[in-house]
This record gives C-alpha cells, sequence and structure tokens, in this order.
C-alpha cells in the first residue's frame, strides 16, 4: 500500500487509521510532493520515510490511497493504475467520472467491486450526511433534502485552522485579525463556504452535495439543496437537515432506525439539551444524529442534526473502510499483468 | 421617556440609539433592579443616575423600553401602563398576547396603533428574517420557510460573550474550557440553540420563529421550521433561508427587490465570493442579504442567506423605531387620564 500525501491532515489521520485498525499491510509507502519528501514519520513504531512521488514509486503497490488534492490525482492516479493498483482518491477529481464508482462502505459497498481501477471517496460533508440519511432512505425513499452546514476550519486544511487559532488570539489581544489561507477572517466570524461559486448560484462544496449524494444513492430523483458556510470551529463538521418524504416519517422510528445504523451513533437527551456538537465529534469515527423531530412546515417532513469529524469519517476513514472492503472481498487488481 | 433594564447589553444600545438619531426627548430615566441602580451612564454627554425600578419611578414617562426580562417585565408593565405610560417590550413575555401588537416597522407598522399600553418586540432571528423576506412575500406570498440559524454569543448575553472569550484563550493555551452561563462550551464549538425545548422536539428559540412571523405577517398559513444553533461568534446573527412560493420566484427580481426594500442592504459580488458576515453586520442597522438564489431542489423555491446585528436590529433599535413610529403617528397615550 501507499499513501500519496501522506504528510498532511488526511495522510496523518490515514497512518493513524491503518495502524488502530490493524490493517493487513505487507509494505507501507509513504509518499509526498518533493517539498515534503524527507520527512519521517511514525507507523507502528516505525519511522518511515517520505519518498518523493515518481513512476517507480508504485512498483508492486497494491492500493493508493491517494490525498494530495485534485490535481495530484489527476497526475498519478493513471501512472498507479497502470502498474495494476487500485487508487482510492480522496479529491473530487473523479468523483463524477461514470466509471469511477463513489462509494460510502455504510451505503454502497457494492459498487466497489465494479472499479476499473480508481475508487473515490465522496465529499466529506456529503459523506457525513449520507451516513445518517441512508439508512431512512432504505425505509422511505427521501423526496427532498434541505440542507444547512457548519464547517469547521480544518475543512480547508491544517494551514487554515492554524490561521483561524491565530485571528483568535490577534482578536483577544485587540488586533486585527489577517486573512490568508481562507478569504475572510474566520476568528469569531462566519461566511458561506469558500469554494468557487458556478453560475447556478451554488458554491461547488454544495454541488457535490447534490450531485455526489445523488450518484452515492444510485438515485437521480432526490431533490437536494443545502448552503454551506464555514464556521470558526477547528475541526468537525455539522449540518442541519430537512428531510422530505412522501408519506409521514414518525421520529420515534428514525430514531429506532438510526439507534442500530452502521456508522450512527445517536446523542439526544432532551431533558439536559443535549445533542451532537464538533466538540464531541472531533476524533469519533461514527457520525453523531440527533434532534430527529417531526417537522412542524410538512406533515411529511423529518429535521435531524448531525456532526462529524469530516478529517476521520469524511475522509480518512471513509478511505480506509473502502480498502478494507477491497482486501474482503478480494477486489484488488493482479499486480502480476503490469509487473510481468 | 425610560428604559427599563438600563445597565444590559439591549440597554447600552438603546442609549447610544436614542442619542444617535436624535430621539425627541423631554427626560430619560434610567431604571434597573436594586443591584445595578446606582451606575451612572453616559447619555449625550450627561451622566445620567441609574434608579431602582419601584411604582414611583413611572410617574409622568410616556414611553418606557423593557429590556430587563421576561419576569421584569411582567412584574413592571402593568404597573407603566397604569400611569400612562406606552411599553415597548423586548422580553417574549406578551409577544404571544392576542391584545399586544408584535411590531417590526418595516413590515407592520400599522399594528401598532391597535395597542392597549403594550407593544412588543420580536425575538431577534424573527425580526432579521422578517425584514428581509418581508418585500418578497408582499409581492409573492410565502408558503413555506425552512431556516437554519448561526447565533452568536451576545444573544445570550454580555456574561455569554465573556465567558466565549475566556473559553477561547483557555482553548489556545492547551487547557480545559469552562462553561457556566451557556450550557456547554461554545469557543470552537457550537451547539442546538440552548432555549428550553418542547414537547414537539422545537426549541422555544425555533417556535419564535414559527409563531412570531406568523403574527407579525398577520398570516397563520406560511409554514415555517427552523433549527437554531448557537455558533462562537460574538455578535451578529446569521441565517441560512429556503423559501417556497406557489409560483417561481426569479433571483433577479428578489435582488431588484430587496436593493430598495427598508432596512436591507444587499450584499453580493460574486466573482469575489462576498456575501453578508457578522463581522460585517455587527453594529450596523440594516439587515446584509445576499447569496439570493434559485432553489435547484424546487421549481418555486429561492435560498437566501442574512447576516444582522441582533442587539441592534434584533432588538434595540427595532424598540427605538417602534418609539419613533408613536411619536411620528401620535401614538402615545394621554399621561393626564392617569396622573389625574
Amino acid at each position: 500500500m501507499a499513501i500519496l500525501g501522506a504528510t498532511g491532515a488526511v495522510g496523518t489521520e490515514l497512518l493513524e487509521l491503518l495502524a488502530s485498525r490493524n490493517f493487513p499491510l505487507a509494505e507501507l509507502k509513504l509518499l509526498a510532493s518533493e517539498r515534503s519528501a524527507g520527512k519521517r514519520l511514525n507507523f507502528r513504531g516505525e519511522s518511515l520515510l517520505v519518498e518523493p512521488v515518481s513512476d517507480r514509486a508504485f512498483d508492486k503497490v497494491d492500493i493508493v490511497l491517494a490525498s494530495a488534492g485534485g490535481s495530484t490525482s489527476k497526475t498519478w492516479a493513471g501512472v498507479a493504475v497502470d502498474k495494476g493498483a487500485v487508487v482510492i482518491d480522496n479529491s473530487s477529481a473523479f468523483r463524477m467520472n461514470p466509471d469511477v464508482p463513489l462509494v460510502v462502505p455504510e451505503v454502497n459497498p457494492q459498487a466497489a467491486a465494479k472499479h476499473k481501477g480508481i475508487i473515490a471517496n465522496p465529499n466529506c460533508t456529503t459523506i457525513l450526511m449520507s451516513v445518517a440519511v441512508w439508512p431512512l432512505h432504505q425505509v422511505q425513499p427521501i423526496k427532498r433534502i434541505v440542507a444547512a452546514t457548519y464547517q469547521s476550519a480544518s475543512g480547508a486544511g491544517a494551514k487554515a485552522m492554524e490561521e483561524v487559532k491565530i485571528q483568535t488570539s490577534a482578536i483577544l489581544q485587540g488586533q486585527e485579525p489577517v486573512a490568508e489561507v481562507l478569504p475572510y477572517p474566520l476568528a469569531f466570524n462566519l461566511f458561506p463556504h469558500n469554494s468557487p461559486l458556478t453560475d447556478s448560484g451554488y458554491c461547488e462544496e454544495e454541488l457535490k452535495m447534490v450531485n455526489e449524494t445523488r450518484k452515492i444513492f444510485g438515485n437521480q430523483d432526490i431533490r437536494i439543496t443545502a448552503t454551506c458556510v464555514r464556521v470558526p470551529v477547528l475541526r468537525a463538521h455539522s449540518e442541519a437537515i430537512n428531510l422530505e418524504f412522501d408519506t409521514p416519517f414518525s421520529p420515534d422510528a428514525a430514531r429506532e432506525i438510526l439507534s442500530q445504523a452502521p456508522g450512527v451513533k445517536l446523542v439526544e437527551n432532551w431533558q439536559t439539551n443535549y445533542f451532537p456538537m464538533p466538540m464531541e465529534a472531533s476524533g469519533k469515527d461514527e457520525v453523531l444524529v440527533g434532534r430527529i423531530r417531526q417537522d412542524i412546515s410538512h406533515p411529511c417532513g423529518l429535521e435531524l442534526w448531525l456532526c462529524g469529524d469530516q478529517i476521520r469519517k469524511g475522509a480518512a476513514l471513509n478511505a480506509v473502510q473502502i480498502a478494507e472492503l477491497l482486501v474482503e472481498k478480494n477486489l484488488m487488481r493482479p499486480l502480476s499483468v503490469v509487473n510481468g
């Protein structure tokens, strides 16, 4: 196995997960850009050298976990696939490609079997929402989703997290916050998601929630709208989700279903007003779901609230789960073909 | 005129607004609880003594701006009315009372004329949303609203703002944040609004948005659902609003209407991804509105995003505007009746 982008926030999390989940590994290669190569990272008590990515780096590699951004994936995924590897790509480069399965293991594990060398890991907000609403969709098809997100700085990378801390410290000392990584100061502030805007008026992050959810669910009929917002939280995303069904969906039934759903943890204490919070979702595998209630504006509506660690389940964990699926279902490619 | 609750966050803002708007005042009495009485506050260059609230304190007072909480309003509003004053009450105590007009001057100024001594100032998130969507509702009735809010610490008072700063500072120094004013740490975190939960699963803050909006709009048919969330912003609330009409509402038409609407400032730069932010709404009179777009999940849907200073337009400014309306339309009560 190789990790491409080993030194990034998701790369660090991948290493931790491969170790803690005892992923069966013959060898682990850490790959990064020239700039980050030469660093050493700990893995299961060993110090591993980060190598610069190159054609040769993918020799005899069965699985590549790529998390170095879209352009790196576009450059190297084909090379890795040509050498016989399966690339599990965390970027948006291949997600909407009809030849590339887009997989959330709790939702559509069967899609992974159809891969032609690349499997895409969905967008973080999309993964979190999918895990939470898919079990309900199985019981009664969702007709429409109106989502509003509360996305942490970590979604924009480790540098954005650092910037928010520096800005916060400046404001507490009565100084002006400086924004360099993110477009505007995020400390004690918030703003609509900073991904590029499209002609529809939606930003790319919002359209990912729309289009990727439909692809993952294998259902082009679900109508989805979203407003994505960056908030001054360091880690873990939150989402207010309004669901519309064809017939009423009882909150108690939804609660019962979600309390047993894979990857979901029901967090609700109505007495103490205790529901999912990013503080508690950080570092957790599960998507925390709560505040399930009958939508008082629609007889067939259901409201819910979720928080999830978007570096973990929203990125690294989902990728490792896909890799586990490949091993378990024997979906790897015959390396001999290309090494011959 | 008297301000009841002069030393609080809204009280301070009321003083500032009465001065900056040159409100016609014969006398201004500052009233507060025994605990806060004795303090001195500056007003138009004068140092005014804060008096303890009492029966006699309302003698010869024409207007009372009350912002000392529901129980104080319940105790003193009747006394002030008996003495001939009009009470503009910022608490939730009388808002849903059918004998009490609930007024947003940009929306239903005519309702103020029907007062019987008390006029209620609506909830902050409700005022902000009302100002922004009423001009659209005038052109085409709104059928349904799905709202998600991003509410700042100041909504929970000055102590909550201070607590968030202390928590933030603690976290930056690697210490555990302590929550005493708010139920959970808000620094770098967020949680569903901490108002009491009702049997419906909605918290009181959410139901205020539902019920107060209907009363202000004089329309019980609008269906409204909301998810209210506290975010680690010091001041100014934000709201993601999804509107549903009976027929399509073009975003350009909405933009044109809102660019001329009273109390609204259109803030949209699609090239630079620049839209309303709490940082810029703080201290401003207007509700900033932007990201107006056709809802891609519904042919008759419209999405918009707003930020507004909930201490200013969401509380103090709205109250002062109501007082201005009373003066302008001569809606004050004859003081002689009760002073005789």
